[in-house]
């Protein structure tokens, strides 16, 4: 991996004109504000720039690009942004995983794929690499580049909830409040708003929650029918990953989410939450998936009772190793 | 009112001892880190000190208490912490009404009640005014005091995320943190830790939502039978109250409680939440309640539908206001 400093970063993209900006597959709040910001601070100074995701921006994040006026042009330098790993670049992946001049990020598992990288793995959010960058760049930060700062930051961290969060990551919200970040606004759309159609999923999968290992691991399962069945969008679910690690004395919460297209075999997304001990990103790697300590992901082929066989037997190990620390 | 500064009210505290720290009935986070963050601040530099409450301490909160070592001895200095008005003295309010010395406070709805009260009406949370006067006293801020006054912060802000949270809440909350403050746990006992009977209960309160004004006000109610049917305890129900007000488009967002006790009428403890027009204190003072411009609360008597009508009714002419506007 050739690490390159926050310095060294400015530069390159100062250098640099007709600037491609990638965010990752499914993209969240981080790679999206991460992306969003660094688009407005580059074309704050002149550069031709545009941003590219390989899937659609979910309804809740739309207001970051309310100010995004892209450009046609033949890409001169590639930046992605909070992006581990080229797979992550979902359908773009074939096309640019070897064309990457710069990646910012902050995941310790990043590939290093990139011909640069920078790389923060003790920040909370690419964001807080972005406005690093941003401001050694000596572009001011405007009211949009400061939603899109505050919304990685916000996201990632749950609202400053979690581990992750470091004192740096409060002190850079403040000077983005100040900077006219509209934080109680991104705040109320990302963490206080359920659709209606979202209370009715949650019911559904809720019914499905089962407990093993004395209440300390909690599985529930999201079927395509419950999807029908209530009318949610996959938006209307993100915050379902979280639910079962969420009841008292859960080290370890699953959701298994079942992926039942024509012409694939059924598999099951999981999204792993831990709470103090099982590292949920060496969990999900023994499935070929990954993430951070707390928060992991990775995907099962078969029905659901193997799906849930496979993980549930992985967790009584992890859980077995942690008891015995 | 005897309004004084941060300087005096380190002053007042400095030159007296055998103090006595009073909060509010059915204690919340900031009252509680306002009464200990003081209380272990007074007795590090050799004050006998005390808190009381006219109600018990709900689990959650007790490991704000683990040093807690209070000493016997006649008051003379009362100090009320988070306590806009005598009433929230509880079954204390007799005892102290006229004899509370300093009031510190952030409630703009302060009567006024103390013979001094420091009064920080634009502070999230009364545990940023207390850590203003623990620093003015010249005491260090240990372990025991951050985790106080992070708890005050965070709860009263929903976790930074409502429109209270200043840029100073954030950069108090990085120094906590830097003074061993233990954020992440604090916030995962806080906001991500249900009980089973909390989620079983939330289920039944939630099959009772109802919609009003093209769905800009919903109503739900939390009944005594749901409370036995789920093995809910108050604690399990905290939540609740912000529930009606999170689902998509919903100004005012209303929880009804049933009160039904032996030898008393019929009654409902009402909570109101607000997204953006609606002044929830206002509309709750109509009932002879109060709170803040976002939440707010009040009781009715009478049976669940009339205490509902009233409600809804007088939302319907707030509602009417805020589209005028």
């Amino acid at each position: 991996m050739n690490n390159i400093s926050i310095e060294k970063a400015s530069q390159l993209l100062k250098q640099n004109d007709d600037i491609l900006i990638l965010c990752h597959r499914s993209p969240d709040g981080d790679t999206l504000g991460s992306g969003y910001g660094l688009y407005y601070a580059l074309t704050s100074i002149g550069k031709r720039c545009r941003v590219e995701c390989s899937d659609e921006i979910t309804k809740k994040f739309q207001f970051i690009t309310l100010d995004y006026n892209p450009q046609e042009f033949e890409e001169q330098f590639i930046v992605a942004v909070d992006i581990a790993d080229t797979q992550l670049l979902g359908s773009k992946t074939e096309i640019y995983k070897d064309k990457v001049d710069l990646c910012i990020d902050h995941h310790p598992s990043n590939t290093g794929y990139s011909k640069y990288t920078l790389l923060e793995p003790h920040s909370a959010a690419t964001t807080e690499v972005i406005k690093l960058v941003i401001e050694a760049m000596g572009v001011d930060i405007t009211e949009s580049i400061a939603n899109c700062l505050y919304l990685g930051m916000c996201t990632d961290t749950g609202c400053f909830k979690y581990s992750n969060t470091s004192p740096r990551t409060h002190r850079f919200a403040a000077e983005l409040m100040e900077k006219g970040a509209d934080y109680a606004d991104i705040n109320r759309v990302m963490f206080d708003t359920k659709t209606k159609a979202q209370i009715a999923v949650e019911k559904l999968a809720m019914d499905t929650l089962e407990f093993f290992y004395g209440d300390r691991c909690a599985v529930m399962v999201l079927t395509n029918e419950m999807m029908e069945k209530s009318g949610a969008t996959s938006d209307d679910t993100e915050a379902l990953a979280s639910l079962p690690r969420q009841i008292e004395g859960i080290e370890v919460g699953v959701l298994l989410k079942q992926r039942l297209e024509e012409g694939k075999p059924e598999g099951y997304k999981i999204s792993v939450r831990t709470s103090l001990y099982v590292d949920a990103s060496q969990l999900c790697a023994d499935f070929g998936g990954g993430g951070h300590k707390r928060a992991g992901g990775c995907f099962i082929e078969g029905d659901y009772e193997y799906a849930k066989q496979q993980m549930v037997t992985r967790i009584g190990n992890f859980l077995q190793e942690s008891t015995q620390l």
